[in-house]
């Protein structure tokens, strides 16, 4: 059933000893809700901790180091900023029709939850927001930091079209409060290891241009981990760099993996589907960010990857 | 003589024929401060017209192109966002004791003009904002689609340490006119020329760390310039690029200019002073993004530089 800010606020205040679950693979926003509300919930004098099938990222552990947890029974479960009950993690169907909350800014939310509080926002961090106003706690530093965290890292420090101007204006409020928002937007969003960076350095030199220089290709090689350091987890920028070339509506990186085979990256631009492009080579995803993985050579790779590439820009172009 | 927003506002009141002049090689908050402000004094049936000794950069094109101007001998001439007089290009001179107003944002500017309107903010377009409110314009769908590009451009899109509550919610009620943020930060944030790709290239092959990999400095030269296809309009990437390696404290660039000597553009992360480090090479800006020029070799150049970098190092030790 689908509720309000005041409805879901109105469900914390009647309760106590609350378990917050946040997604497997923990994001900025994910945490961000899971432990401001999580904070709120104990200025109210009520027991309450946060659950996740996995450790945060490095990068966002000074969240989490920072408060400690007593232990309970839970009376009541709130899931925050997770779509679908499948993406607890592996043991998801232990909380199958038991949980009683959901807070959540996915529009393919599953309504797995008895209640859910839906909006199409940029963040869950701005519904958290709310919730607390209407749970009438003051939001103090630490509460404004991890909003702050949710809204900018969910929109690439606002930056990527979800953006609105209630993002910023929340934002604001955060900084109002006296926020390191320098630090954490250094953090989060201006800074690249010193491996990363000779990783890049590396794979810039592979950039090929096709169809007209309509697609970008990057190549990282399992030598190129093993020459700079960098880590698979690091790699994002450059899947993100593949589509930001001026005029480029297919970016994508072939990845070496570690037992042989490639993993591609694909992200397009304007009308194209990477999905389809990727679905045509046994892989999925998005509309503008999908992948797949194929056995063979790099040869044998490159050759099925601009083949379905050029399918998709012939079949954009009729 | 300083004066405030409701001074500025004033004085254009009381003038017609105005020209706005921005400094050379002007970037998005020059645009977003110029156009902005001179179509409020259109606004107000005056005569106005914007001046630059360069071209606008080709991202930025969009903006002066939807404008014509009319001809008209100026009865007041207008500087924003121009920290020196100097800034204003090769033919300074010709305007020297001329300025009637100054807009900026540097705490380093010269006070040059008759009248400076000078505010330690983000970006010049946040004054702009602010003059305009006083001047009683309302301010529409271009308008604020050009302060929106000067914030946001100055600021990185809201994520280097000179962002406010201020900047964001100045950005957040140009949104709300109805601007396409998702447009603009797509073109100006999320987007290569395949010049620019071929520059980064080069540029990337120049890296060098020293003081303990505290310093980082990038060196493009004409040739690279040259080879790429690129302009010097489009460095400034390569120059954010360079204070975003981990550990880094100082990252420079030096550029080499067309007339022979060295234009270095110099950022700090957390509490070194780029401003004095160039004050010392006799130039300025601010505390965390400043820039200077010298003449004489690469090698005397990179010399100078690194001198003034281990002086402000040292005292930082202190």
């Amino acid at each position: 059933m689908r509720i309000n800010a005041k409805e879901f606020a109105q469900k914390l205040t009647e309760s106590d000893n609350i378990l917050i679950f946040m997604h497997e693979q923990p994001d900025g926003d994910a945490m961000g809700c899971a432990y401001a509300l999580h904070c709120a919930l104990k200025k109210l004098g009520k027991k309450s901790r946060v659950a996740c099938f996995d450790e945060p990222p490095r990068n966002l552990r000074f969240i989490s180091d920072l408060i400690e947890f007593e232990e309970f029974d839970p009376a009541l479960i709130v899931a925050v900023d997770v779509a679908d009950l499948k993406l607890l993690g592996d043991n998801w169907r232990d909380y199958e029709g038991k949980i009683d909350l959901c807070l959540d800014h996915h529009t393919s939310n599953t309504e797995y939850a008895k209640y859910t509080f839906l909006e199409d926002r940029a963040a869950a961090s701005e519904l958290v927001f709310e919730a607390i106003q209407e749970l009438g706690v003051d939001i103090d530093e630490f509460m404004a930091t991890c909003i702050y965290i949710g809204v900018s890292t969910d929109t690439g420090c606002f930056r990527y079209p979800n953006t609105t101007s209630d993002t910023l204006r929340i934002a604001a409020e955060m900084m109002d409060r006296g926020i390191d928002a320098q630090a954490i937007n250094k953090q989060m969003f201006e800074t690249k290891t010193k491996s990363f960076v000779k990783l890049e350095k590396l794979v810039n030199e592979t950039l090929e241009l096709h169809f007209d220089e309509k697609c970008a290709i990057y190549t990282i090689t399992r030598k190129m981990f093993e020459k700079s350091g960098a880590l698979e987890s690091e790699t994002h920028p450059i899947t993100a760099a593949s589509r930001q070339i001026e005029g480029v509506l297919v970016g994508a990186v072939i990845k070496e993996q570690k037992d042989g085979g490639y993993n591609i990256s694909v992200r397009t631009n304007g009308g194209l589907n990477a999905s389809d492009i990727c679905a045509g080579l046994g892989g999925g995803g998005h509309k503008n960010a999908a992948g797949c993985e194929l056995s063979g050579t790099l040869t044998e790779t490159k050759t099925a990857l601009l083949g379905a590439v050029g399918r998709a820009l012939e079949a954009e172009a009729l």
